[in-house]
């Protein structure tokens, strides 16, 4: 298996500048940062991992890129395609919210919509790039797409100054395993120092949580209200390595807590986010995750592909 | 007439340090910058000079503070009065959205809704403030308001390293005041040197259009999509001087063209503005303004206290 260390961060971040945004953090209170990676291209931190592996892999046949997405990551694909002018496949499973759909097409992806969850939607993604030749863009288990998600944690640090707790949602591993990996002080593998790394998880779709209790990634059920971004069934390998290193703290959030964490967002801070994107701040504000006194602490909200309409109301 | 000084800025900036936050800046594209300062404390930049004049004022008696507000400088009142423990008795016209009326509610001010449009709800505020004593915190046209706002302009140079051109909505002229001031390099008075500072107002509601032609402030017709929050009828006097000066240039966007910036803010960066803090963006959109090639461009993004629900759709 490819590994993916430290020094791969770096070098993606010198890859996708100027195609990634450099996002912005908001400092709420004294200590307590917003790094607001739902501003993203594209609406999620998913564009980095895709300009990374796109950029990494040399001039692309006329078959273009192909990948399987919840939705997100088929976003950041098409968007990426778009801009390096090559032609883009995307499968997507049928859950997938309409919003998202509609995105994708307005890029100029062709869509294939198949499979009940993600899964079945991959694999499909597989069968048909095995056909066509055209560069797969795993949504998080490769080593070019985690180093481009990592590029986020080396801007925090530089951004806050330094924290001592990164709070990220995890889904396939691949965001979280990257900010692990950029947030690292120096070194590569997972006993390098660095901020602690709360990686947090819906209740309905614990694969980090059950992967960290069976000593490796198995499947789980996936459910709730972050399903559409947070539904891998498994964690990736890759990021296994990674997250079950000594720096990461798992945790787990009902879905009450993310649609009250999600609502407050919008109220307090008016930042729009999904609810995959609105979890890592669930874990704060519902208690799973309670910072010491003084602990400097990097909250990732990293989505927003979502109804607005859907951020007040009963 | 009390007047206000670029050293009236850095003097505001120490003083609301802590009370209002340092917003954050994304550059959406080489030398493009948004300033966020819609993601301020009770969601636009009103609450900077709502607390420099309160924190200005010394200690305040039982009777508090009171003001008069289309809607965003009223909710700003309210925020900083809570936060310094202080009564607050907002007047604001019949014309202000339920979002910014339930908004005060929550911030336990005591609400009175008197009057069709801004200035009939001033003028019942200063007469009830000459009876109670309370602190009177206009919405523009005072010193310490007016330095207050500026502080947005000291943050823009700080955190994208200069830019040519500052582009800023207008309503009673208090924030593009206190930016051109806030953003002048050095120096008091109209002369100083500083960016360019394009004022952009809805052809509707042309404050600065019409003070500029008359040689000074006149009242105009209000109207529009913006009118809940850009709806002075008059310039600010103490505006007047500063954006009379050789830095300053008006422009005017139509509705539609705010409209479409709102859209726009949201589809492509996921900021979830009003119409008055999509207008100054509007005017970028549609050609109302157009920058040089290689000019450094800061737009400010200044208030989201708007049903979301209304971003998308027809």
């Amino acid at each position: 298996m490819t590994t993916v260390v430290y020094e791969d961060v770096p070098a993606a971040a010198r890859r996708i500048a100027g195609y990634a945004l450099r996002t912005p953090v908001l400092e709420v209170s004294p200590g307590l940062f917003l790094k607001l990676e739902l501003l993203q291209h594209s609406g999620s931190f998913k564009v980095r991992g895709a300009f990374n592996r796109m950029l990494s892999a040399g001039p692309l046949t006329g078959s273009g890129v192909i990948a399987a997405s919840g939705g997100n990551h088929g976003l950041a694909v098409a968007y990426a395609a778009k801009v390096l002018g090559v032609r883009a496949e995307i499968f997507v499973p049928e859950v997938t919210s309409p919003v998202k759909v509609a995105g994708l097409e307005r890029l100029g992806a062709q869509i294939t919509q198949t499979g009940a969850i993600y899964s079945e939607a991959a694999e499909a993604a597989a069968k048909r790039a095995a056909e066509t030749g055209a560069l797969a863009v795993h949504a998080y288990d490769q080593a070019e797409v985690i180093a481009g998600q990592g590029t986020t944690g080396l801007e925090i640090m530089e951004q806050t100054g330094g924290v001592d707790t990164v709070v990220v949602a995890v889904g396939g591993g691949g965001f979280a395993g990257g900010i692990t990996l950029g947030t690292a002080s120096s070194g590569s593998g997972t006993d390098a120092a660095g901020p602690r790394i709360v990686a947090v998880e819906p209740e309905r779709i614990p694969t980090l949580h059950e992967a960290l209790r069976a000593g490796e990634p198995v499947p789980v059920e996936v459910g709730g209200v972050a399903a559409d971004a947070l539904g891998a069934t498994q964690l990736g390998g890759l990021a296994f390595e990674i997250l079950s290193g000594p720096r990461v703290q798992s945790v787990l959030v009902s879905d009450e807590a993310i649609v009250a964490a999600r609502r407050t967002l919008w109220e307090r801070h008016r930042v729009a986010a999904e609810h995959a994107g609105s979890a890592a701040y669930a874990a704060l504000l519902s208690g799973a995750y309670t910072p010491a006194p003084g602990e400097r602490v990097a909250v990732v909200v990293c989505g927003s592909n979502t109804d607005p309409a859907t951020l007040t109301g009963p």
